[in-house]
């Protein structure tokens, strides 16, 4: 069911030196920057890695308040991961057998995430603590 | 300077069913356990994805103890990420290069990882929050 590691999403307080610091110590590089304000964040992914079954990132996420779910998790827990992308390549059909396996959706059907991809968030308290997303990439 | 993210650490109180859950879930395969006294877990290795610069992986720890590295984060935490490891191909120029921009390293040189790897862990307090893994996989 899981094509890759598609991200591992990062809360930052300063989104601006969080990159640079990817940037100069690992020498990744910024290939989106987005703010959405539906999900209350200003983000930006930087590329890992290319692999047949797409491309790997981190998403750097800076929340744009603190009354959001980033800016939350940062006050509860500091900056850290904050979830972890797994690459699928049917989003309705992933979600559906995961959903029929027990796990709760937080989302009631896909919505859009990062660079047009179809996402979806898994409740973390039926995933062993961790905020896990499935992205079908708007590649395919 | 990384090839790939080589695995997602999650941390768990109960290795076995921790594993049942990422099988029956999202159908991952279990291809390595092991044992490690000296970091105070045990573990097991799942296969994400496979890709040219080497495979993905899930890896489930379970602390040997509360007084561990793993069993202290879950106290603390509770279950969910632990690190993250991403891939590089010589991991004595990596590390080099890393100390030399800054970053704590919290091994004075490589040591054994799992399957044979070299690995080294970067002080999380110089890299945003996150407990950070190389990984310079045996098979190169």
């Amino acid at each position: 069911m899981l094509t890759r590691i598609d991200h591992v999403g990062i809360a930052c307080r300063n989104l601006e030196v969080s990159i640079a610091f990817y940037q100069a110590t690992f020498g990744l590089t910024v290939v989106s920057r987005e703010t959405s304000t539906e999900q209350g964040v200003k983000e930006a992914m930087l590329v890992v890695a290319d692999a047949p079954a797409g491309r790997s990132y981190v998403q750097l996420l800076e929340p744009l308040g603190p009354d959001t779910p980033v800016g939350r998790f940062l006050q509860r827990r500091g900056e850290g991961v904050h979830h972890i992308g797994y690459g699928v390549a049917d989003i309705e059909a992933a979600t559906a057998a995961i959903s029929a396996a027990g796990v709760r959706l937080l989302d009631s059907r896909p919505r859009h995430g990062s660079m047009g991809a179809s996402i979806s968030f898994l409740h973390p308290g039926d995933v062993g603590g961790v905020l896990t997303e499935l992205v079908e990439s708007a590649a395919g």
